[in-house]
C-alpha cells in the first residue's frame, strides 16, 4: 500500500482517531501524524459499540471523508467493516479493511473478505486463543485473499486497571508459527494514554511488523476512546523512540 | 410458540442434535425427545466452526429438514443464524432464531433480527460481561423485536477440564436485573455428557426459564460435539429430574 | 463432628459471621442460626485481608470466643488458619480448620495440617484448576490426615458484577473424580446477598455435601463482607428451601 | 547486593537453574552465566510444586550449595522461601529472598519477611490484580523492610499455548504508580525457551529494572522446567541483545 509492505523490514505505523468525527478534525490530525511518521491513516466510520445508545460512527459519510483526506495527503487509509453487506462499499473507499475483535469469529464476514483484493487487518478476538485467531485468518486465506495482517489488541483478563491485557507473547508465538505479518494496538489494549508509549516500545522489541495508535487533537473532547488517545506531540515522540528501537532490530519506521 | 411461553411458569426444554446431519437421523431423535418431554426441537444448519476445515452444516437444505420434522411432530424449531443476509431465509423455516456466542456482538446481525417478528435466543458471548450481554439484547429490542430470550452457555476461564464454565450467578443476576427470560445450555457449557444432568438441575434451581440440551442417537458417531450429547434415554432421565425440581420451585416442565 | 458427617446423606450447613467481632455479637448470631438449622458455626479469628490496613481479626481472643459459644450451643466450630505456626493453637480451639483460597498452595501449611487429627476444609484457590485443587488436597492426605473437605468458593473471571464466579461444574466434576466431600460457599463467591439463595439452591442441585453461608445480625454494620451476609431471617428461609431440595435428591439438611 | 542496585540505571540480570540439583551442576551453570553477564545467581532449594509427588528441592542442603557457589564466584544469590519457619534459615544463606506466586498472599510469610534486613523479590500471584500485588508489598514494607522488588511472572489466562501470559502493561503501570523496582521473569511466564528472548527484550523496552532468566546446561535433562530453560549460549546471546536495548533506554546491563 503506497509502497508500504507489512512483514518487510519496515515497522508500519498506522495512526488516526478512533472515529471519524468531521473532515476538519480528521484533516488536522492526519497532517500532524503524517509529519510525525505515520504511514497509514486510520479512522472508524462504522463503530461497533457495546451500547446501542453510544455514538455509532458516520457510516458512508465517514468513509468519504477518510478517503478524501487520505488521497490528499497520499496516505493509504484503514477502516473497520462490520457487516458482509458493507464489504463492497467499504472496499470502494478504503485501502485496508479491518475486522474488529468482536467480529473475529463472524465467519460470514471473513469469507466475504476472502473474495476481495485488498489487505485485511484481523484483530484478535477479546478472548480468542492464538489457535482460534490463526484459524479465523484461515477463513480469509482459504477464500482466496492472501493479504492478511494479524493485530494483537489486548485480551480480556481479570485485571481492572487496564482496559485489556496486551499479550505480546502471542505476537512472538505468531511470528514463530505463521508467515503472516502481525501488528499491535497498544491504545485499545491498555486504554490509558500513559501506557501507550511503553507498550508500543515493548511490542516492537517483541517483533511486531507494525503499530496501530490512536491520536486525537484534543483527546479530552473525543467522542470515543479519548482516555487512550495520544496528542500529535506525544505521538511524534513515540515514533522517534520506536524508530531507534526498530533500528536496533535491523528494521526501520520509514 | 406452539403455546409455549418463555418466562412463564413453564421451564421450556429445547433439545436436539448439535447439527442437522440427515432427515432420518433428525426424525429419529425428534420422536424420542418429544416423547421424553422436549417442547422445542433444535438443530444447526449453519454451523460456525473454529476451523474452516470442520463440517459447516447443511445450510438451507438443513433448514428444510428441520422445518419438515418440526411440523410433522408439532414441535416449534430453533436454529442458529450467522449472517444478516440469511435472516430472512432462516426466519422462513424456523420458529425461533438463535444468535451464537461468537456473534453476540455482531451488531449488524442483531439489528436485523430486531426487524423480524419471531423470538430470538441470544447466547452470551464466550467472554461477555453481563452488561455487554444485556446491551447486545438492547440492540434487538431497540430495533423493534421484543421477543428476546437470553441463553447462558458457559464462559471462557482458565479451567481446562471443562469446555467452558457455566456461570449460573449470571442467570440469577439477569433474573434480578432484567425482565427478559433466560435459559441455560449445559451441553455446550461443560462439553461433558456426565456433567449435563447436574448442571441442568443446578440451572433450574438457580431459576432458569428453560434449558437447551444436545441429544444424539449415537453420540459417539456425531459429526460435531458428540462428547457432550446425551442419548435419548439419558435425556428422558434428565427431564424427569428437572420436572420434579421445577415443581418444587412452583414451575413445571410441560 | 457432633455426629455430623461430610459426604453422608446430610447436606451440612455451616453458617456464621465473616469475622468474630465480639462475644455478644457471635452469641446472638449463633443462637439464631442454630435455630434455623445450621449444623456448624463458622467465624474468622485470623483474617487474611488484601490490605494490611484492613481489620485483621481478633486472633487467639477470637478463637476463645468462638470455642465458648460453640460449646455452649453444642455446635462444632470452623475457623481459618493462615500460618503453620498457628496450627496447634487453632486446633486447640476449633473442631474443623479451614484453609482459605489465598493459601490453597501454601504447601507448608497443608503438610502441617496433614499431621493433625481434625477435619480440614480446603477452599479452592481463586484461580486454581480442579487438578491443582485435588493435588493440594493430596498434600494433606499424603501427610496422614484423611479428613479433607473441598470447598468451591468462586473463581476469578473477567465479570465485574459478581465478586467471583461460582463454578458448580467443578463441584460436579470433583464428585465424579474424587471420593472427597465437596461443599460450596455462595456468599464469598457472589459477594451479593440477593444471589446467595439462588446459588445455594443451585449448589445443592449440583450435588454438594454442604454449604457455608455468611450470616450477620446487621449486615450493614459488619466489619467485613457485609454486602454478602444474610440476616438470620433470610438464612432461615434459605435453609427451608435447601431442605426441600435436598429431600428431592435423597438427602436431608438435618 | 554486591554493588548492584535494583531501580538504578542498571538492568539487573538474575539467572540460574530452576532448582539446585547438585553442586557440580550449579557450579558449571554459574561460571557460564557470570561470564555472560548475570549479576545474581538464582536457584531453588525449597520448590513449591503442584503435586506432592514431584521433586521438592534439596532444602537446606541446596541452600548451602547455592551459598558456596555464589561466594566463590562473588555473585549474590537469590532463592525462594515458602514458610515463615524457614525465613531465618534461608536468610542465613541467601542475599535476596524470593516469594513465589503461590505465596503472594501468604500474609504471615510477608510479615515475617518485613522483619529481616535483606531484599525481598515479591512475585505477582498467578491471578493477582496490580492492586493486590502492591498491597502484598505493603505487608512487607509496613513490617519494616523497605527493600522490596516486584516481579511480574505471567498471569493465568485462557490461552493454552503459553504457560502464562506475561503482562507487561502491569510493569508499566507499576512503574507509574509506585516507587518500587520491578523486574520480569520471561521464563516462567512463557514456559517456552524460544519466547524468552523476545519477551526479555519486550520487558526491557517496557521499562523493567531487571530480568530473571532460567538457564540450564542441559535443559532436556532438568528435573523441573526444562522446556523453558535457555542454554548458556542462548543466555549469552540474550544478554547482548538486552544490553543494546538497555543502552537505548539510557540504562545498562553491567
Amino acid at each position: 500500500m503506497g509502497g508500504r509492505v507489512f512483514g518487510s523490514e519496515e515497522v508500519v505505523i498506522i495512526a488516526g482517531p478512533c472515529a471519524v468525527e468531521s473532515e476538519e478534525m480528521l484533516w488536522e490530525i492526519a497532517v500532524r501524524i503524517k509529519e510525525a511518521g505515520a504511514a497509514l491513516l486510520r479512522g472508524g466510520a462504522y463503530k461497533p459499540r457495546t451500547s446501542p445508545y453510544s455514538f455509532q460512527g458516520l457510516g458512508e459519510q465517514g468513509l468519504k471523508v477518510l478517503a478524501r483526506v487520505g488521497k490528499a495527503l497520499d496516505m493509504p487509509v484503514v477502516t473497520e467493516v462490520v457487516d458482509t453487506g458493507d464489504v463492497e462499499t467499504v472496499a470502494a473507499y478504503a485501502d485496508v479493511l479491518q475486522v474488529g475483535a468482536r467480529n473475529m469469529q463472524n465467519y460470514s464476514l471473513l469469507k466475504k473478505l476472502g473474495t476481495i483484493d485488498k489487505p485485511v487487518i484481523l484483530k484478535r478476538g477479546i478472548s480468542a486463543t492464538v489457535e482460534e485467531w490463526l484459524m479465523a485468518a484461515e477463513y480469509i486465506l482459504l477464500a482466496g485473499n492472501e493479504q492478511v495482517v494479524l493485530c494483537e489488541r489486548g485480551i480480556r483478563t481479570y485485571e481492572p486497571w487496564t482496559r485489556n491485557t496486551l499479550d505480546l507473547s502471542a505476537v512472538a508465538l505468531v511470528k514463530h508459527l505463521s508467515h503472516l505479518p502481525v501488528i499491535a494496538d497498544p491504545s485499545h489494549a491498555t486504554g490509558l494514554a500513559h501506557l501507550v508509549g511503553p507498550m508500543a516500545r515493548a511490542a516492537v522489541a517483541a517483533g511486531v511488523d507494525g503499530l496501530m495508535v490512536e491520536v486525537h487533537i484534543a483527546p479530552e473532547r473525543a467522542l470515543s476512546d479519548g482516555a487512550q488517545s495520544l496528542t500529535p506531540d506525544q505521538f511524534g515522540h513515540l515514533v522517534r523512540e520506536v524508530d531507534l528501537l526498530a533500528g536496533l532490530m535491523g528494521r526501520r519506521v520509514r
